[in-house]
């Protein structure tokens, strides 16, 4: 069986590591192009890669008889056009997430999939295959601990990018959460309202931590806390409380110190370390579905569009004195 | 130097358990009265204790002179008259909380007190004394995690009582944090809001879990999730998330169990075994002061006024669908 | 009922300790007398007590009428003498371990003892008495996981004492294990070996770590590490396995930290914090006892007898290459 | 770049795991033979992978065109052999553990090694390519508690197969640590000594649990418990103690569960679970140094040579009354 044959637009952080992974970790998988609107970087992040082109034209590479499926790590921006682009071209495509900085665009994007007729979108909410929320979802299906009434999401970051504002919390982090709490629960978010904490004097003007209220359509309500200036480390938090019990993600540290007067395990500065697993078993999937022709089982532009959805309605809320929302998606 | 001879009013679980730990764990304490409503109660309970004395009239006691100090621990309804009357018999009195089930009440209380000209009253928020949340209030006071911006409290319980209300579980658990969170920040309480979680289904008709958005005057943002039938154990959480970092309590378990396919530690069915030590180290607090003849370092009536004003804000908003109340405390 | 009233040999750390903790937290209990060798110690630690007395004589405390009964806590060759006067003056005494630093000496304790006619010796074992070892015990009685094969012992510090030796480390540190283990396992200790790690490189000299192995009647076997001078804090573990699973004391510690890029809880600098609630509960236990007229629960001087009688075997193995050697326990 | 096509020897659970996990998670592999005693078995494994050939022919499978190299996961006896067939074939190999059952067959292997001019015998140590085990090495070589003194490991099993012997516990479990622990501390192992803990009735006739003790050239000792049949899970468990603090593994759990009056993590049945990425890491490894024609990151034959050695040591010393024996590595 032949390898499947990657081009991987956007050779930033996000990129470069996902080229990185599809070229030393998945099996059959093989980065052949590399595309960067700054072809130096395109070039450095393929000279990893025997063999893979650079170049700064996107669509040259979904274009290119050498790609066979494409990854789009770009800015957020141009995630729309490319995807219908790769839709066009009839060539598989794995999206970062956002699928669209707007829910208009993420429409449009969803009416080229259905005009291809095939499921050939896949979006990259990595959390889906995190070893940790998947034994958390597995759990709560088996009806471990009853029917889900609560959950508490944290996430938290060393520091902002600079010039963050209050809504890329939302759009950025938090929106993890929006796909990951319905996927956990089996039931769609409905209704939201935004929370400012007192905010952290580390950077001027802006409003971090948050903390967002989410209902969904089974009634359950969840906590979301995003703060990204939390200063002491990368930590994903999640604990679904249900009618028996709860379910927590563990620890994932690997490695317990005892030294200067304290027992303690480390924390990640940022997100690679914490879901290096997520993003190659993401990618395996993808590339396995690709292989064989058949949807993937990663999420879908639908589940983009709704993300995208949620977050449209938080940010009304962060923009009217924290009223209740309702979560309104399109349709499509 | 004599002990302290303590009357207990109440000899439900609370007023027996305050018995047992008077006698036999507070230096300087001697219980010379037990009273309750029911007779053969009050006789139980003070027949565990050499020579104590036993009646169903609360005001004999108070009035004895074998009483120097009283603790109240009988119905909720009965805390004010009580409190009043050992006011003005002029014996220090340590009152269960609440102080009174209106914060009317608590203010004729404060009034008795304050014409009485000396600070004699305390109140059993015993959380102050417990040894985890005052390593916390300590840390954060020294400055180890910077500002504090956001707090997130749990309260668990097995099953709730029968006859629960939506309301009990504002009064009766979570008024726990409207001292607790007020103490550890040095701030308090401004406005507050209820949001219903989707409810169990252990009991028909009660809203249980709940979450309350808790803002205190420093700007900082509480959560407190009350869950009272979780089923599970007896917990209680508390993390205070700070600038440069977070502290929060430690599972207070001391066993680690590994057997049949799991590393376990245990939970008790309910708070007795949790703040036994906080319990304890709060009566003797308040012993040793009675004996030195000077105000305690519990807390006092007005910080009850102040709970329970936070508790009716809180009902205000469950109410009135979740918007946000303003805290009212009234003047004395 | 009047309160015991309690004379205190040794004015050092662990006899201004139990002072304290006999004047503050245990009920029915009073220091009337403190004595050191040190006279201006004994008066500085005793005028933290109203009315307590202060002498350099220790026989004249014992002999005192102000004195019901008796803590030693003065230095270990004075034990045996000490204990020996108390017995001869009627009075139940309360000695810190080691009851002698030989068996020869623990020997006329005993023989002395039962001339009195009276079990009222008590040695001071805390770790009996710590609610975590308790829940151990109580868990293994159970059949919880079985009967016991194994236990593994762990006892470290942050550094040893000027002067320190090797032997000092059985004597002083792992002998409370000679006594925790065949209590937890309800088994005597029957043979022992002594093995070095590689030393520290912080004292010169000193053999440190030292791993012991124990074997008990019932076949079980125990490895103890003893490092005075482990340097990251003071901890104390002990986990015992069983044919269907294993019991451990659980971290003791009551916060949690999250600051610096790591999740912490801190370490106490040395003994006391760690066994406080230990030493509060052991004196409450003797109090009570005492003022009962009955012999109290804690460990014996049998026990502290047989303690020093593998601590004595531990040194002849460490002495003889690390061969295994047999407990000789002398006849009384 | 073509993939590397490996033969995998052996189809029982050991060699289904490596093929599934070549075929599904190693980048750059592709299993196209599998050889087992048993040729339905081989057959059924080798139905998994699209062109995959199968047979009862070991020597065939080495022998074959499609193979590059050669997995060895059959029998313990059968070892030796094949790995010197695929070495005179010139074929790369990976062979589990242990090289051979004896030190003198260990030699011929390693002899027929040198005589091929090139490193190309790899052995299946996986536990250096687990995550937890590789930052304990990471963090104790960058000095972060100073100079090892002390390690303590722990091997838990649920039950240990039919027909297992004192000596297997050796051979097939505590090996691991004969491996890691001269890793970890850069340091081999020179005398050994065996001890019985009391034997589990859960298998009559069998010394299980035991404690070894290792001494390595450092001075530093180990102590190793084995405990096959501990019925609860399969744990590892491994901290180092240095100058300055100590480190160990994390539990490895993902998910904590709030449930019944318990917190809990799981353990799994086997070592399949707890090793998975372990495997998984060290096969891509391998794979990695096969296509780039260099000697692997893997243990090598030597190492091999030098665990069986110390296997027979402890042996000896389990025949003779747990007295400490010198390890002897033949020369080679």
């Amino acid at each position: 069986m032949s390898a499947v044959r990657v081009g991987v637009v956007g050779a930033g952080n996000m990129g470069a590591d996902h080229v990185n992974t599809l070229h030393r970790w998945v099996s059959g998988a093989e980065v052949t192009y590399v595309a960067d609107i700054d072809k130096a970087r395109a070039a450095e992040v393929a000279a990893a890669v025997p063999g893979a082109l650079a170049t700064d034209d996107a669509l040259a590479l979904i274009a290119a008889p050498e790609v066979d499926a494409v990854v789009i790590a770009s800015h957020d921006s141009t995630h729309a056009d490319l995807a219908v682009a790769a839709v066009s071209a009839g060539k598989p495509v794995m999206c970062e997430k956002p699928l669209a900085p707007t829910t208009a665009e993420c429409v449009q994007v969803l009416e080229e999939e259905r005009r291809s007729g095939a499921r050939i979108i896949s979006l990259g909410f990595m959390r889906r295959f995190d070893p940790g929320y998947g034994e958390l979802r597995a759990a709560l299906a088996s009806g471990a601990v009853g029917a889900p009434l609560l959950t508490h999401c944290v996430n938290r970051g060393v520091s902002s990018a600079p010039g963050c504002t209050d809504e890329f919390s939302v759009t950025g982090s938090s929106i993890h959460d929006f796909d990951t709490v319905p996927w956990l629960l089996d039931s769609r978010i409905t209704e939201v309202s935004w929370h400012a904490a007192r905010p952290t004097s580390a950077v001027t003007g802006l409003r971090d931590p948050q903390v967002l209220l989410l209902r969904t359509a089974d009634g359950a309500l969840t906590t979301v806390e995003s703060f990204l200036n939390a200063g002491y480390g990368y930590e994903v938090r999640c604990e679904v409380v249900g009618e028996r019990g709860t379910l927590a993600l563990a620890d994932p540290a690997r490695l317990v110190t005892d030294a200067a007067r304290a027992r303690s395990t480390g924390y990640p500065a940022d997100w690679r370390p914490r879901f290096a697993d997520a993003y190659r078993l993401e990618l395996q999937a993808w590339v396995d579905a690709v292989a064989q022709g058949r949807p993937s089982t990663l999420a879908t532009a639908y589940d983009g569009l709704v993300a995208s959805a949620v977050a449209e309605a938080v940010i009304v809320s962060m923009r009217d004195g924290g009223r209740t929302v309702a979560v309104q998606v399109p349709e499509v």
